[in-house]
């Protein structure tokens, strides 16, 4: 189960081709526990190329789910069985509920975890909005109710919104850099083993690994990013030399 | 033809291997119009994978031509000669006319594309300066007559320089930012459908499609941006979501 | 030798799979002079992966080296026996020195290279700390003894240190600017044959290129940038139009 893992490493694919794929499965297979097909890119590749991606993870034992995106457009258009059936047909063990976008209050989120749920899918949940604005609003407060309505609703991990690009958005700034006292504060409050934080820059990666440890769950890793970070969490890179994992 | 093309998506070609191309195409072929194999990159390829590249792309359809860079190193060395041939035996069936570093006057660049439209190539021409100081120093007045000149020479598109970065040149400020009023100013005088934008970074991808709308051409978009362009277009990311395409 | 050779172009592989690099040798092989399997990724990497891209690449001749940050971990540990036997039966034929991270003195450091040389290895060393802070304390007259040090007792060539990011390290700003003065005092005393400046942004190997001439030492490029590289010492792209190469 997701929910037990520590050391969690999500990667975001972007829809790189199957011998991408079959590369970085060749060398970093081990390393990956889940992938985000990122956003509604699941959407315009091919549905040959789909199938045969998500099997290839999930040959290998890694978890798939679509990005959080997908979700909410089909919320937005009312089209949430097609969105489930399509989920089945393509081989998505997995899926995001989100509202980065869509407005959707915690209860209708919770009802949607559980739903997923009940369908058999694992279930993640993302917290924050894909607005830099509207996420900075959110107050510690918001965002650790809302991690503990939706784990108590079945969602296995809640992620913490930083996007692909990392700057702006959750607990980094605008030159992505860590705002160190927002995840002290929010930390108080839950457990590091309930969440993933994105960390697509290599700064916040290393943050995260000197505050939490090697086993912090991080995501949105790049694809060509898994064996780097593999090696800040052994402590084989100089960022974090003097720290073993 | 692409001269009455809309939603042109050029790729920028930085000399990707055959196998990523391959890639690149089972998922994103459909999304591709165009091709600029950067620059010279072309000029440093080895000669038998130049010519499977263009092969491969020319094959479903996709346009292909060098960079301007690579029409203009032949103009300083007095050899478009030599280039008509070089483009013909690789395969190419587009040239790019631009005077990104030459001096080469208006009058000039039409006869030239002139010339390479007698001899048979689709023929884009740009205009702009790959120096961000001469570049900024184009009035919107100069910009809307080469536009015009350039398109009644047979130019099929006019492409608006922002080279692979982005940054500091065309419409774009040091950061990548978007200078939006020089963009309306030059939107007054010209027809949208005619110019290809340099947008390689996903702040000027939004701007557009926001701006002008899901068709706008856009150019140099890096091979593993291909698919996140296409759900921009298609309202399938954060960013566009509420915008159908 | 390395020792004697210009125009030195040292790729900083970060474990890409062996498709992406049968692509990278199909298009760039005689750009390639040596490789840095980057930090501890050899160590991440599955052993037989890790065997073929080094025979793949000794094959076409290239020099291949693992990180720096591989050595002083073994330092760290006192497992220097058995990092030089991992280092044979990889299939590795150069060994980088460096002290980037651990406490070595310059005595230790020149001893270090005397060993890998007996061992039969080419020995490449590098001068610089990982940590911005104390690397920008070092005086140019330190970093001209190491390297004058470093090469009599058998470096091949020194590395000056960059990092994967190219920013606020060695001769480079916070925003990865090249600081200009540095780079002339530091080359009244040394001979620039003898040194592979790390050089991973495109401004920054336009400066060396335009500073020191066509044939200077680059390292840490990035497989997708050897192509590129090569076109900017040819003059084909427009930064080094002007310039033949």
């Amino acid at each position: 189960m997701l929910k037990s893992k520590k050391r969690v490493t999500m990667l975001l694919d972007k829809g790189i081709g199957l011998r991408s794929q079959r590369d970085l499965l060749d060398t970093a297979a081990p390393y990956i526990t889940q992938v985000k097909i990122g956003w509604g890119i699941g959407n315009v590749l091919p549905e040959e190329i789909l199938k045969e991606k998500i099997a290839l993870y999930r040959e290998v034992g890694i978890i798939v789910s679509p990005g959080g995106t997908a979700l909410e457009k089909a919320i937005l258009e009312d089209k949430i069985d097609q969105f489930s059936l399509w989920l089945r047909e393509s081989g998505f063990d997995a899926v995001e509920v989100s509202n980065g976008v869509v407005k959707l209050d915690e209860d209708e989120k919770c009802d949607l975890i559980r739903d997923f749920n009940k369908k058999g899918f694992i279930v993640l949940s993302e917290v924050g909005s894909k607005d830099p604005l509207r996420d900075h609003s959110i107050s510690i407060k918001d965002r650790v109710e809302a991690t503990r309505a939706e784990l108590d609703a079945g969602s296995q991990k809640v992620i913490v919104e930083a996007r692909e690009g990392g700057k702006g958005i959750g607990f980094f700034d605008k030159s992505g850099s860590v705002i160190s006292h927002k995840i002290s504060e929010f930390l108080e409050c839950v457990d590091w083993r309930d969440i993933i934080f994105e960390a697509p820059l290599k700064n916040q990666q290393v943050f995260f690994i000197k505050k939490i440890g090697v086993d912090v769950n991080l995501g949105n890793i790049a694809h060509d990013e898994i064996l780097s970070l593999e090696t800040l969490r052994r402590g084989l890179r100089g960022d974090t030399l003097k720290i073993s994992g």
